[in-house]
């Protein structure tokens, strides 16, 4: 069998074709999972490496690219780290169960083997796992060969197993470094004004919680915090704002995007927003701050900003996480590294080894035990009162947001890696 | 007379009390004009810098600290340039005609007396330089021997004469950046959606033009680009937006918060917001992006983002320009300069001696001709279809962006330093 020299003197088997994409929303940090997968493959002797544009969606129109024609060298390798948004495209794609329709699913290993494609990674979040999935049921039931593997990615953090997904790591370092701007800036001027900050994560509070690390030597943190694990109750919440104006000046308030009331709405429900629904049937979910704040304005009657850190928190690669990117880039290698060994049908996850000095392994786990589960911040967590999180949470997610990779600046500006046409 | 040494074994003459404040909306940078005033005033000389707190508002409650007391060392000189938000705070607050109320303008030069104050700094925007034209002309009016000196900031670039404000580049670094991480963002599903950009800068084009910075090898830039100098046709812009949505997947445009419709109206005000007017009677100008996508999401049909880029204009110090933030600490080292020179009533300017190699040095200039002139986009320097800057704005604003002053981050955030109760 013929060898191919890696890293140090080691020798890899060559090894045949691998295909990758990117699923699900982007991260700051998924395309050092895509430099991790490419890098790893083509150092272990693959023979080439596809990127599938858009996910499955694109896999089935066909729409692929070979990997090494648009990543070229060490510089590219690196400029891919510090793109934002996912190089390959990405898709909301549900796979229909097997036992519906196999039709889907022989078109994509009919154009899986038409590529001689033997290894199979998805980087994405919950919905792709549910897609790697399938895909290795429906080879194991039909005798193909095709290894796939799952590498995790989210802001969200809400994967179930692994301690913590890359993506998050660097969207909570944005997170609490703008929080600091924004609550120095709610008090330049001395007077009375409440600032709500609407934050992203869906029905996890991860990314809201992570506004507490804002707090510090050089500043006090936003005043309360208000994540979705919590049913929010507009009536307690309107009235702590209250006391809180008469106490001080500037308060400001994270609340997540994803919070409920009783009833089960989503307090952006309870305005006439317009809605979008994905394929997943996720809704967008928009509009809390300004809700909130329209109403503190009204029935507070003090001035009032409602700052949503929007679609930045997935994509303010200016500002990411040198353990984020590192973990990212690991997940990716390690993905290429247990499907070269045989693996088929897991996930990449991380192991916290400890928390100070902070250390971290990857490991394998069944997509079967982590596809489609959320994972919630645990309630002992969260305060009593509902409006903040306890040093355990700070202690989990401190070490994540560590250290930093710098962007390349050219002509004044952060530089990204293109796909060229 | 006693002599103290400055840089070098240059021997200045010791000086009298100096007291700085700082006005209007913060900038990014407009600490690096404070830190210019202290360490300047320090090192020729001055007795005592003091600091009004808030501004003129807080000094007419006698508000102040002695800054040396809080800036003690070179650390915190730098950690000073890089923390946002008015270090010493901020205030809107008009003085009335001299002719109308002389009562308030005795108020302040009995507490600058009493403090033995001879040198006044005011570091702000157009508000602000009014501010110090009244001030110096009521003491030549009463001989007054208090030399009074502006310090230009502001995010706007609306000030007159001077080629450009210290913040305005960061701001358009900032402005810049996050709309390539956005534009990316926006191709990530490859289906058809239009994202409106909010942009600041309320009667002035200056900040919505700077999106234009993010066309180059590697973004091809936003699409259009509508500042408030053009009018602006709601019927053009949308019959626009849908041709282009013919051609391409993902649209993205900036709007400035200060476009108006034919009668006036700002485009924010066609819609149910809550407004805010300040002491200038200065309009909280929001919902302008919000407005326009939700008639794009009806009308169109497709999926829209609004995003508004909000406060962090005015506060990401995470990433600020060295030009601009090196410029902001040679405007208030030249205004103390100038001052201890026998200057008065005067704003420092910043005049371009050439774009490329870029060089800009500071100069003079009578107050009486600045203040309240807002300085808008030249008509020459936007298309003729109003909906994109010509390159000659872009080589005007490209020097501004260039270079980065890396924030020093401390337990995985950027430090900023706090005023100490």
């Amino acid at each position: 069998m013929r060898k191919k020299k890696i890293g140090g003197n080691v020798m890899a088997d060559l090894k045949g074709n691998v295909i990758v994409g990117q699923s699900g929303g982007p991260t700051a940090v998924i395309n050092a999972s895509l430099a991790g997968v490419f890098k790893t493959a083509r150092d272990r002797g693959a023979k080439k490496v596809y990127g599938m544009l858009h996910g499955i969606r694109g896999l089935l129109e066909e729409k692929y690219v070979d990997l090494s024609q648009h990543i070229k060298s060490d510089l590219d390798i690196d400029l891919l780290k510090r793109t934002p948004s996912s190089f390959l495209g990405s898709c909301r794609f549900k796979l229909p169960e097997i036992k519906d329709d196999t039709e889907i699913y022989d078109r994509i290993f009919g154009i899986l083997d038409k590529l001689e494609v033997e290894y199979f990674f998805y980087i994405g979040g919950n919905d792709s796992m549910d897609t790697i999935k399938k895909l290795s049921d429906y080879a194991i039931l039909n005798g193909s060969k095709i290894r796939f593997m799952g590498v995790p990615k989210t802001i969200d953090n809400d994967l179930a197993v692994t301690d913590h997904t890359p993506g998050f790591g660097s969207a909570a370092k944005y997170i609490a470094s703008i929080t600091k701007e924004v609550i120095r800036d709610g008090l330049v001027y001395g007077t009375k004004s409440v600032t709500i900050l609407e934050i992203m994560g869906r029905n996890a509070g991860w990314l809201t919680g992570a506004a507490a690390l804002a707090k510090g030597e050089d500043c006090e943190g936003p005043d309360m915090l208000f994540l979705p694990e919590i049913t929010f109750d507009v009536d307690k919440f309107m009235r702590k704002v209250g006391e809180l104006q008469e106490k001080k000046g500037s308060v400001v308030v994270a609340v997540s995007e994803g919070v409920k009331v009783a009833d089960g709405r989503y307090v952006c429900e309870l305005t006439d927003n317009i809605d979008f629904v994905d394929a997943f049937g996720h809704r967008q979910l928009t509009g809390t701050a300004r809700y909130l704040a329209e109403k503190i304005s009204r029935e507070v009657g003090c001035k009032t900003r409602a700052i949503e850190f929007n679609s930045l928190q997935r994509c303010a690669s200016h500002i990411v996480g040198r353990v984020d990117i590192t973990e990212a880039f690991q997940v990716g290698g390690a993905a290429v590294k247990a499907a070269f060994e045989g693996e088929t049908g897991q996930m990449i996850i991380l192991k916290r080894v400890s928390d100070d000095p902070y250390l971290c392994v990857t490991d394998l786990y069944d997509v079967h035990k982590i596809a489609n589960v959320e994972k919630k911040v645990p309630l002992e967590w969260i305060n009593e009162d509902g409006d903040y999180v306890t040093p355990e949470f700070i202690n989990y997610v401190r070490p994540l947001i560590q250290a930093e990779l710098t962007p390349m600046m050219v002509d004044g500006l952060p530089r990204h890696l293109r796909l060229e046409d």
